[in-house]
């Protein structure tokens, strides 16, 4: 149960409608989630976080596909159940197979677990890894 | 200063050896750094973390560089300077472009963002996201 | 469901009711929530974690309105759910507003966003954010 | 040693003067942090990542110096030493004494050790801590 | 629910069978839970994690109870409710008594605390607790 | 450099000589590390940390070294530098071997990953594992 109430469209204030409008466009769905509705308690909040998930996660240096799988493998690592399972469907729309979606959740735990032997064991950086200045 | 002490190739017992000259062939370089000497110490535990790293970084339903650039997502997030400079390195080695690793970054910062607002609101996974069944 | 049996006032320790009946009176509720419950488990632990909270968080150089913010802060940080839900409820009763709430959200996303691209890119601190020592 | 280059004024394209020129007139300084001279490599999100910085930081709601310490206690959780220190700093130049700095430090020390215990001993959320829907 | 299909015994392909025999076998228990069912979507990996997970947590310099207490410590930090729930089980079935669960609850959530003051006051490491070299 | 000036034994006030006294007593050492002179700038927070390490240590279920290996565990896990290095020389102090130590950190590293991998899949809780009501 969310901590704030969940605005739907119909009740919706029009900045706020304006931004869900934007959304459904860009994304081609016709429905809102409920992060957006959670968030759009504050307006200003909502168009904010919207316009920066609309320009960081557009076709750039990066395929959008690699991008959606890089947010999956950060909100795995933070257990955030929300963002794991809307970015997971994110990344399956967009082409993520199952196999794919696998080496991913490989590849995240290994990180995590070689995170921690480099921290625990207080590995220092060999030099080769660092710019040349 | 490393908590282990850094196991050299001159001084190193066979079958430390043998991992550290898998680890050269494999990634043709002719040097080991610093993680692996650290683990050495415990020549099993060496052999197993190597047996993994080789296994999941290799290419298959990912690219190798997607993977690089996944650990370094999970590495950034987690705040480990070894890792991420170590896997920056290999990134970039494998292609990864300085625009490249600039979105790879905002997307690791923008994920750890909205996972906080979706935690800390407590959003409700919306039906849609998870796999019919 | 809790991993340890939640105790009820009514079959408490008198050792277990000190401490309950010291938590209602200090905070003027008549009810006991879930968390001093199974800390109830070991009636040590309970009277220290209950000392510890008593002390941190009474008025002090910081506000109590403050400190309950913080603790959110950190609990969507960590995504601890429980903590998330009895803060937040804590922080209202004194007398947080939506607008303050969603602020507080933002200030958190925000801080762990930056955090992870000041980790990633491995920025150095500046000396002149240090202590003159 | 930072991964990327930081870009200096001197050296800087118009689009991120025109950046670090706002950020020190905002903050009446004259010099401009690391943080921002790293993400100058990437003009566009340099200039996102600041205007995110400048609408959540602003006086609204909580007051500035309290969204300080919000970040101060996030950047401590996550153990990011560039947003300990800046943050630090910046909260002391809007007034935060050593007192406040240290019942600061001990809410977050003390959040994160309940986090643990309520995650651990999963404890369910009370239905007193949920809004009535 | 989980985001992959998990595959039960009857459905389950050799090689697949092959390591739940191994983990019925080796744990003395006559079910597979659910963790090896969703890994079981890749085989590799199945085979991959449960060769780690039988040659980490067998007995040898410490004891397995201690190891499984180990587990829970970390997955109470990381907040993970499936390793937390399972490990919690796993050790007590190997002896842990309500005291011992306690006892390492409140030496988790103490380190917890204790890290962020660390990481928050920016303690410098003592040389006398840095091997010497 | 710490963010708080490193109180010495020699300039202290009595009521952290105090502490100090029985921090040097209570462990048979003749120094007092920087952790507890950074705290010493809050004397009250001083002593509420020094007597909550000290309950939490003591032997009683689980036995110091056990408790300090789970507290070097956590510390790698959440990548605090000060807390990895000093309570791994509290452990080599009470008898961690470097085969104890390097086990420590192949099943701090293995939790780390499969808390991923659970987390990140979504994997729903065994009803086998969670206490009978």
């Amino acid at each position: 149960m969310a901590l704030v109430k969940l605005i739907e469209y119909a009740e919706a204030a029009p900045e706020v409608r304006a931004v869900y409008d934007d959304i459904m466009k860009t994304r081609n769905v016709d429905w809102i989630n409920n992060f957006w509705k959670a968030l759009a308690n504050d307006p200003a909040q909502l168009r904010r976080i919207w316009e920066n998930v609309k320009q960081v996660m557009a076709p750039g240096a990066l395929d959008p596909l690699v991008k959606e799988m890089i947010y999956v493998a950060v909100s795995a690592t933070n257990g955030c159940e929300y963002c794991t399972c809307s970015h997971t469907a994110a990344a399956r729309k967009k082409g993520m197979t199952e196999s794919m979606f696998l080496e991913l959740m490989a590849v995240t735990g290994l990180a995590n677990e070689t995170n921690r032997l480099a921290n625990g064991l207080r590995v220092p950086v060999d030099p080769q890894f660092l710019p040349k200045g």
